[in-house]
């Protein structure tokens, strides 16, 4: 290879502290540490306290660090691959089902789910909460939309609410045969019950993973499912199975 | 359906607000218009600044909002679904490739990226920058990495730089058989670079594709492609091409 060419664009400030200051992270500390104060950071790298704060938050954004309420900025631990395609998210209620059912309301949707869902603004649909967990870390937290017209038979009398609805629900959902799904990813903010959920500060960025399945020839179901933007990477294998490479050992000081 | 409970958690009062300043922008805002200012706001709807200004946070994360240098906080558009499927990622310089090649350097990726190829630490392999455009929108930017192995006949003299270079590294690589693909979708900070082609802020929130391209039974080349998090969501077709519905109308004033 004959060509050797360094890169000129020329970055700001704070870019070059976070590369420096991503190599210290590397070199120095080890995962869950507490990092010492701004203050004390500014004057060891010779930069104003914006500066770091700046350089700190993309080191946040990209998973590195984590900002804890009442703990403060501690090294992060790598981030772990979560799979999201079909076999993760399939059919509610089937054989396999990673979801674990918490609670199910009857709730107006929003605007966004209704037009998916091609039901009437301010028609209530049944709502599921559900909860992912992975390695004993909750990860993400779903709502799951069913309108009435797709659980027809459902009976309001046995199991009113909270779980054992929701399996009633998901039974019902399950006599539908799925023709299909598919799926979109967009960054989005943690709602104060889910953040609450994931450990996270409401507000939080977070990924969420919008499904839509399809039974008789339209939507039949929806969900909502609100990863961990921190400590998640969203895994699609296209390739029949082959896993992400986590590569744990990067970070390991 | 007999059962009709209303959501009893509670919600902070940044919130509420943001329900609130999410109908207006329904009703009486359009798309790209510019906001009154905070203080403006602030009184209209009775907040303090700081509760405001999560507010405008949280609109601005869920793509309801862009801050734009020099203009203000206008109205967003609705998010433009971008397809991220194999289709869309494919075998680089393949036929019916969405990405346009720009420049190819010679430089040392990574650490994440040289554990992924199996490359030695500070081994320097090509870098082909490419960027995909959608609707005459520039919506990612890409890194792809392809280590010397993997394009072992490749010459150096005839295109040593630009986009012509590019193309000369691409041809070679097709001359492998692609066996595979799998992809992974994390939140990030966009780099200078990218921020510039993207026409966003350096560290503004993006949406990190990391696809790896498996030949020869390794890991041939590795594609980091970053894209707006604000405009897009990337949507993953399970199902044979379904299209995810974009909703134009749910945000038109």
């Amino acid at each position: 290879m004959g060509t050797q060419q360094l890169e000129s664009v020329p970055e700001p400030k704070y870019w070059h502290l976070k590369t420096v200051l991503s190599e210290a992270l590397d070199s120095e500390f080890s995962v869950g540490e507490i990092l010492p104060n701004e203050r004390d950071l500014a004057a060891r790298f010779g930069v104003a306290r914006a500066t770091l704060r700046q350089a700190l938050e993309q080191l946040e954004l990209e998973g590195r660090l984590q900002r804890r309420r009442g703990v403060g900025t501690t090294v992060a631990p790598p981030r772990v691959g979560v799979a999201v395609g079909s076999e993760q998210h399939v059919w509610p209620g089937a054989v396999g089902d990673a979801w674990q059912p918490a609670d199910c309301t009857v709730a107006v949707p929003p605007a966004s789910v209704a037009d998916i869902l091609e039901t009437v603004h301010g028609e209530q649909v049944h709502t599921v909460r559900r909860s992912r967990v992975t390695h004993g870390q909750p990860v993400a937290a779903e709502l799951l939309y069913i309108p009435a017209s797709s659980v027809p038979d459902l009976s309001a009398i046995d199991a009113p609410s909270g779980a054992a609805r929701a399996r009633a629900v998901l039974r019902e959902l399950q006599r539908l045969e799925l023709e299909g799904q598919d799926r979109a990813v967009e960054l989005g903010s943690a709602r104060a019950e889910d953040a609450k959920e994931l450990d996270r500060l409401p507000g939080a960025p977070v990924l969420v993973v919008t499904t839509r399945f399809f039974a008789e020839g339209r939507t039949a179901a929806v969900s909502v499912a609100t990863y961990r933007a921190d400590t998640c990477r969203l895994t699609f294998g296209d390739s029949g199975g082959v896993e992400i490479h986590h590569d744990p050992e990067r970070r390991a000081s």
